[in-house]
């Protein structure tokens, strides 16, 4: 059985999978990431590749934080990964491992995954949204990843979900969704307030238990949750929206309210909008291999 | 040379072209449309067919109002054109013609003139927009419309772009842009305000002659559509923007406010925008030709 090698790099760690036609790690290694350019990241690529390749695999997909500019085969920036920015590495892994190498945004290597064998593996188009510390999004058209001209589709936390809060944070656009609706904000916005919380969940929790201003933050949220996924249905028309990353260990504080409330927005014969809870676990290692798989699982 | 035949059908007119590789009109003829449903609205175009196609004839492109089933040959919503909801035009038409037909939006045809043979034709990647008594747009990608699953794809009227005006309109979702920012619609915020205008140009004349009310209305207008412009870059980063439609015809009064305020909400990377005016003379007839000529021109 063919497979492919799914490499997700990030800042703190670096994973490396085997990953066969079925969607199946064979084979994962872990390491640290490093802060000492990127020729010390090809030295670390370089010999986890050693380590999970085999007689049958197909290609290397790299999964990295930042937009991708597919032709030159590099990301363009680089906030977690010192260095790396416009480095060619594709070329260069190319060239040391003598296989093929694709570079695509990690974001982009989760949604591809929940599109190729996780919750929306049934459909021909998927968007696929994390609400995590960030916030941002993919489109997956018939297995493969729609990654604009600069590499920058999908950036829906910079969308302007409010005008009426201008803050600017962040380098992003006064008022964008990730300003305000992130794991991050949420919890500092609830701070400004006077709550005592640790991470978004307690926000949700708190709600919950009753507590007026965390009430008024969650629907908030909810709402803003709701327009944003509407708008992208307006431009994307997807088979299913897909909701990955860290807050959705709350999802049973606001999904169901997210969707009646996105259903208020779109066109009566797209209701009921579908929702789903992302399934994969490794989904960065999976997406990146499955840039080479995706057409075969 | 090879050619194709675009028809637009409109509620008042149908106009049927045959258009050559270059996408140029070789031939072009226009019939007043019907309200006598889908059978004698299919006998008129039969007969405007016949007249304009020839023997280079590879296709039928027809260009209708109202979202697209691809699947079924159909458009399943219809306002203009009384009884034609989910009435299979491709298969009749393939059927007396025994020409392949292929069914289009007409905010989508004019978004593929324009990528294929207008304002976007150096680019792989084309998002239009028409700024008329509505607001609609089209994802062009390698010269072919993006559809979405159900044709919803581009109904970007429909985006709430300021929920703090919740006034629902049209079975618009409440705070939609095309609610408050249409040809339609700005002139009717403009009689509300007790100004005196016909048409939404007016609205921009008054503004330019130092009318405060009208003022209010065109910066209002020039940020919102900075707003809309600037999710969808987020959303699907195309090379260009084409902006088409009547409204245009005032493109001088907000054009490069528009540009300044998006740039200001995208990434300084994708800095400056490339906002482009609309080319194409008879969008509709050459679009709907391109749905079989776009690889070709």
């Amino acid at each position: 059985m063919k497979n492919a090698i799914g490499i997700d790099v990030g800042g703190t760690n670096i994973r490396a999978a085997r990953v066969n036609e079925k969607g199946t790690i064979e084979l994962i290694q872990t390491c640290a990431s490093t802060d000492q350019g990127p020729e010390k990241l090809v030295e670390i690529l370089t010999e986890m590749i050693d380590t999970v390749k085999d007689g049958e695999t197909i290609g290397i997909g790299l999964a990295m934080p930042g937009p991708v500019d597919e032709t030159k085969g590099c990301i363009t920036l680089s906030s977690n990964l010192k260095g790396c920015a416009n480095y060619p590495f594709v070329d260069v892994l190319q060239y040391k491992t003598h296989l093929p190498v694709s570079l695509i945004n990690d974001a982009n290597a989760a949604a591809l995954a929940e599109a190729c064998v996780g919750a929306g593996n049934d459909c021909d188009i998927v968007y696929y949204m994390t609400l995590s510390t960030g916030i941002g999004g993919g489109l997956v058209i018939n297995r493969k990843v729609y990654n604009g001209i600069h590499g920058y589709a999908g950036e829906v936390g910079n969308i302007v979900i409010d005008p009426a809060y201008p803050d600017a944070i962040n380098n992003l656009a006064p008022g964008a969704m990730e300003s305000h609706e992130s794991g991050t904000a949420l919890v500092r916005r609830a701070k400004e307030c006077g709550l005592d919380v640790m991470h978004a969940g307690h926000v949700f929790e708190l709600a919950d238990h009753g507590n007026e201003k965390a009430k008024g933050m969650v629907v908030e949220f909810q709402h803003r949750l709701a327009r944003l996924i509407a708008t992208i249905i307006m431009i994307t028309d997807p088979a299913c929206i897909v909701l990955g990353g860290g807050m959705m260990q709350s999802s049973s504080y606001f999904l169901d309210e997210v969707r009646s409330y996105c259903d208020a927005l779109i066109q009566p014969t797209l209701r009921p909008v579908d929702i789903r809870c992302a399934q994969c676990e490794q989904s960065g290692v999976i997406g990146a291999a499955m840039v080479y798989l995706g057409e075969l699982v």
